[in-house]
């Protein structure tokens, strides 16, 4: 392919341990409230995205897992748009002249992207999505700097999925949004024993869509004004709980912000129920161990689904893997590896344990269990092997 | 059994519209907000208590559904206490002369109460316990008047099970808790399209006690602290729904409330859940008629546990039970009826009732339904054949 830039990047996801529920602006994508999590390994999950640039095509193209969309998407569009209005903006104030930057950003772009996870695990993939696209934009245009305000107009949470280990959104007080950014509270390196564990819950209903859900508890909910009040105070505990690599203020505000969350969504009117039986024996099963050990040792946290993503230090990870097994043997795994990413070791959890723990086992109930950490942000992808597009700009994988 | 005074009585359980979570002192059961609730009618659930008052009765006796209990429960106790207390005080007001008085109050008590339902149902007992408690003192010593702060020292929800009909419970200001009592806000008949479906849902796991469960979001819900403030004006917007016979504001309020106090239940630290996924199934199921039916027609409520209790006026009672009938089809019953209490009738429900349910059928996940309606207040049972002792004061049913 001549005439052409070609770029491949891959993003990661993140996991909010103080959440992100309500909008104050429905457009620009504003939060009622600062948020904070961490960036989990891009190894484990990712999105990839490969974007080529030439004057030969002849409009842009999107596709995501093997299939070609429209980009009449809104928010698609907001961040092409907005991308090409900063390299606008950076050529200007570079060169002082306009003209051989206004004719490449003119070249159409072939966008391919892809989850290295399935759509049916009930995983969160759009604030690695959006993240993607605008490190790729980023990549392909040649600019750097804070692009986390374009990727929250893309997805909220996309904003955080910017940067890597433990990440910031800024709620910001301007109108036009330009001060509700990213920013990195750590990097990934900073709390090397920090474990995560995504517990993915077999029974994957269709839920309530989380841009639906936080629109109707800002509507109807009248603890979600009060929520926000709190949260300054508990965005400082958590960044200090970080610095200080202080466990249990981590875990025990986590697993506290977590439920004030899915509290709002019940106080929302009809009420919003994300968690299922499942994800309460998940919770029952981490404070039962936490009792046991005598102190706080594993946090859990959940977004907008059942699946739980739970916080442990590495000297924990084997004990709790085993009870996470313990609790929900595996069924049905059809060959698969019922634990996934870092190398995992499982073994009889002690009889002391089993009988602390209140609930029975329940066979079956989890799909498969993710083991990662805390990760970089969006990366480059030299390989062209790993490539998305062929040499003539287009899918190498299309779905049949 | 000569030389003894016999009384009989019947008390209502009642389910709170406006909840009550939390209490702001532990031993004189003084709420953090005043509630509000509907007395079910006795026919269908009730707990009938004998006393029996005699000279010759060696010691106080308690017997609960056949099994003798100890009497050095605290609440129990309170309650004998302050009634011979307030006997007194009555007496001597009215005699200026408290002997004759002293020795009759002097005389032992055997106490004899059983529950028309099964405990397993899950359905609170203890307000129907309590009220019927003092109520049957109240007769045995003949004195009359408010006694529900009494019963309020019992269970607190039992000084609403003092009134028939709809019946507040005032929050109080004193630090004595003597104006913290139940009123009426309006008599039974006051509304007699409202009907009430318990819906018993089966898997009937051990639950927090309401005690230690409201204990706990004392301590540790921020949210609570927020709820408080919000209850003066959802009892004003509730009075005056009941008042005005406004279906809509009524059920649409009740709904509100109980998620709310579910959600400060999350918002607890361990956090509390009582509904499980038959609980939430129930309540998409009543959104789904309100959807289907353009309006309001059905609410929901629900206390510590699973259980739904749902409100809908006559006119669509069969409809609801028919819906109940279709979405959570009979398993097990073992030759029990379905639905029980009032003389209900089901039948299919049309093709595009069952195309308006986001949820499928789900079979066997309620054991029973009761269908019942607002009743009255405690009664004296003057039937003889229906004393719980005998002729020497002891219980004639005896648990084996």
């Amino acid at each position: 392919m001549e005439s052409a830039r070609v770029v491949t990047c891959r993003a990661p996801i993140n996991i909010a341990v103080i959440k992100y529920w309500g909008k104050r602006d429905e457009k620009l994508i504003l939060p009622v409230n600062s948020s904070l999590s961490a960036t989990l390994h891009i190894d484990h999950l990712c999105t990839t995205t490969s974007i080529a640039a030439s004057q030969h095509f002849k409009e842009d193209k999107l596709w995501l897992n093997g299939k070609e969309q429209s980009l009449d998407n809104p928010r698609v569009k907001t961040c092409l748009q907005e991308i090409r209005k900063r390299v606008r903006k950076r050529r200007l104030s570079e060169s002082g002249d306009d003209s051989s930057t206004k004719e490449w950003l003119s070249w159409k772009l072939h966008i391919c992207s892809e989850n290295n996870f399935p759509t049916a695990a009930g995983l969160a993939s759009s604030a690695a999505g959006y993240a993607c696209l605008v490190a790729s934009l980023a990549e392909v245009y040649g600019i750097t700097g804070n692009m986390s305000d374009i990727a929250r107009q893309g997805s909220g949470s996309a904003c955080r999925s910017m940067y890597g280990g433990f990440v910031e959104w800024l709620d910001g007080k301007l109108s036009c949004g330009s001060d509700s950014i990213a920013q990195q509270v750590v990097d990934q390196d900073y709390w090397p024993e920090m474990r995560i564990l995504i517990l993915v819950v077999s029974d994957q209903k269709k839920h309530t869509s989380s841009t639906a859900g936080m629109q109707t508890t800002v509507e109807t909910s009248p603890l979600l004004q009060h929520r926000m009040t709190l949260i300054p105070a508990r965005m400082e505990t958590m960044r200090t709980a970080i610095r200080n690599r202080d466990f249990q203020s981590f875990a025990e505000l986590t697993m506290q912000d977590s439920n004030q969350m899915h509290a709002v969504c019940l106080d929302t009117f009809p009420p919003i129920s994300y968690m299922n039986d499942t994800s309460r024996a998940i919770v029952q099963m981490v404070h039962d161990y936490n009792s046991y050990k005598g102190e706080t040792k594993a946090g859990y946290t959940f977004d907008a689904g059942p699946n739980a993503v739970l916080f442990v230090l590495d000297e924990n990870v084997q004990e709790m893997l085993s009870l996470v097994n313990y609790s929900f043997p595996p069924q049905d795994t059809d060959g698969e590896k019922f634990i996934r990413g870092l190398d995992s070791h499982i073994e009889d959890i002690p009889q002391d344990m089993k009988a602390a723990m209140k609930r029975d086992p329940s066979p079956g109930s989890l799909k498969y269990v993710i083991h990662t950490k805390v990760g970089p942000g969006p990366q480059t992808v030299a390989d062209q092997e790993l490539c998305l597009l062929d040499q003539d700009g287009f899918p190498k994988n299309l779905a049949s």
